[in-house]
């Protein structure tokens, strides 16, 4: 089995103070690592909600660490510091908005600001990227919305194969194309 | 109770031009009283729909007038002279998918051109944008959809405090960030 | 009853190479003379996944051919040599989120990959612009969703009058506008 590499991003600018711990951040890995059986190399970055930092963080994960996927966590609300859309948009070739558009509707089933959030997804250079929101909880259920979705994107922008743990999630790759 | 300032922008050739009364912008004026127990300012403009003026007219209401939320109506279908989501997003400095999408799927329950409506909601400076379609029907069933997201999400940009009639409408506002 | 100018066109370099039959191109054209009673004219290209080629046959066929109607089948995924909404946004004066949106969420009834599709529809020029996924099977799928609203779409443009053969799909237009 391939070793994926998954990058994992937090835009915040108190958890990259140090002034809490990053939950989310860890929240996501666990996530990862319960959903795929392959190795995994997370790449983790825990910086403030800036969006040349951002920027910055998800090009070095895309290009230079060669990430088949990049997660993102917080930033994506409508408060003048969150710029992790913009920072995602600015960076991707390709934008996704089924992604965000899934998220958001699977989250209005248990809080209606759920349109609040901005998240959305692309790709950038050989990297999908994924927003998610900032609370552990609602990265769960958003995950666990989309990833059925993901190990078939990563196959179709030429990433290592991911392999499901069918007990905690399927992926779904269509037979022929 | 905080004096809440609301921006009402109808975007109509013919109501600005005393052709016909301009129902819709009425509408969300009652709307509000319904909804809100703050007290209420507004400041409504009825322009033709020319995206200059109302870009004009948004960003007036958002830096000069203070307004916490504008609301929008009209302008947002398919025809030549619908330019109400270009005039948003040209003034918007974060666009806010989810209102429009959660509006679009609310209206198609209705009926099934509500696919051709493009409204959208953003932030432009401290004010919460959200374009309504034309019709005073569709205006009650959209704010009745977004609007519980609507008190938090003026928190969040630093605007006042709104104070919903429960009876009416419930806000949500989630308890800890 | 009119005649209506339909552009179809399939964004595909394996059938534009002739190394298999364009299969979707001809269900799209089949689907048409299903739902409608006029008269057609169909503008058929079959090219490859080449924004700038793309880009050139939707201007033709808006500009030059007058197409009420341009359906695009192919090209909508994540992979590197798919730009068919790029060349859409890229041509249209106005974006319509909520077709895709739509297509998206009546996909997702069948397949978890529903949300890898980037297509989307647009205004350029006189001409609907909507693009359609590249297999059979859904393209019918999301044709049944959304074409309900495109005869208001045209009227609204200034296009041609579409009748539906109301035993196969109905059109919707609202009393008044």
């Amino acid at each position: 089995m391939d070793e994926i590499r998954i990058g994992v991003v937090t835009a915040s600018d108190r958890a990259s103070a140090g002034i809490y711990d990053d939950i989310s951040g860890k929240a996501i890995m666990e996530t990862m690592e319960a959903y795929l059986q392959n190795p995994l190399c997370f790449e983790y970055r825990c910086i403030p909600d800036e969006q040349e930092s951002i920027e910055r963080a998800l090009k070095e994960l895309a290009y230079e660490k060669g990430c088949d996927l990049i997660v993102t966590t917080g930033g994506t609300g409508p408060a003048p510091r969150d710029v992790t859309p913009e920072a995602t948009e600015a960076v991707c070739q390709k934008m996704m908005p089924g992604f965000g558009e899934l998220m958001r509707q699977v989250s209005l089933q248990y809080v209606p600001t759920a349109i609040l959030s901005r998240q959305t997804a692309g790709i950038c250079h050989k990297s999908l990227i994924i927003n998610l929101p900032g609370k552990p909880k609602s990265i769960r259920e958003c995950l666990d919305a989309v990833f059925p979705a993901v190990p078939y994107c990563i196959d179709l922008i030429g990433g290592r194969y991911m392999v499901c743990d069918e007990t905690v999630i399927r992926a779904f790759r269509p037979k022929s194309k």
